[in-house]
């Protein structure tokens, strides 16, 4: 059975809503593609924002396309703490009462009352791997990572199966620069 | 046997030398003392500084007391990559070829040509807890910390026997956060 995975880090990052891509950008306006991430469909975008905390803001995020639902701003613990801003470590997309943030782009801004999460360590990965790893959805998992000086075991690590997944661990900054992880790593999943 | 330690997280901070220290704050300076620290003798100076990388800076940067044989500048790796040093996992102390950085206070500036340093995970222990615990100076362990959304088990952690030492680990802010750590936190030794 195989158990050595792709660890990607993620940096701070804003999925937007049409509205608010609109709002921010003006009416009609298209993300375009600036380069595309592992996971499929999705990319970066040339776009950017400016993300306006009550202490302080952190200028030029990335926008990942396509434009979502609702909007969510995914930052380090770290960025968090540094604009002032209370957000909770949540999986993606569930932005309950998680916390607001001004966002600012060259037409517009907008205030967002929810949004703001720090992202759960989880791991992204298609039926066919989740069977040869012998995991399933919603399993929780360890991710023992080996560095030159600051090996880490991840735990609470949420496994996510879907057929338009690529297999990847994804971790914040945080979790990338405690773990010493610099270019391409891979991690030993522990059940 | 114990396997208990308290878990403490250190912000990035500034050790001065006397020769820097009257650079930057005028001849005969000498640092006035804001909050004890956990380690005896050691303290948390009412002055400030400003850390100048080649990209941008740490403003208000906390210096620890009392002055050191050398200066040493101690960030995390998210302070690095943020005002672009490319500083070295060292142990404290452990400055020779270490990253250059410039520091500003009120009275002065200097350049310093090494002592930035991201701080290697480390243990500070008593020779009496040392053998409660069954630890020896230099030993590497591991140490598991169980926190509500991100458990974390960090490895390579060096321990340090001295007299002078209060019984603790020391990990910095990326770690902290990778943790999910918030107030009060203990871990558990793994040899």
């Amino acid at each position: 059975m195989k158990n050595k995975i792709l660890v990607e880090v993620s940096a701070r990052h804003v999925h937007l809503s049409k509205e608010h891509l609109e709002i921010l950008f003006g009416k009609g306006y298209e993300l375009t593609i600036k380069k595309p991430l592992s996971q499929p469909g999705q990319y970066a975008a040339n776009e950017r924002v400016r993300v306006v905390g009550p202490k302080r803001e952190l200028s030029s995020v990335s926008i990942l396309g396509p434009v979502r639902g609702s909007t969510q701003i995914e930052v380090s613990l770290t960025d968090a703490r540094s604009i002032g801003v209370d957000a909770p470590i949540r999986m993606s997309g569930d932005t309950k009462a998680s916390a607001p943030v001004k966002i600012v782009g060259p037409k517009g801004e907008v205030d967002i009352e929810e949004g703001v999460i720090i992202a759960k360590r989880h791991i992204h990965i298609t039926p066919e791997d989740a069977e040869e790893f012998g995991l399933e959805d919603r399993q929780v998992v360890s991710v023992k990572v080996d560095t030159d000086q600051r090996s880490t075991t991840f735990s609470d690590v949420v496994v996510r199966v879907r057929d338009d997944f690529a297999t990847a661990m994804h971790i914040d900054t945080d979790e990338g620069n405690a773990a010493g992880i610099f270019g391409e790593q891979y991690g030993e999943i522990i059940k």
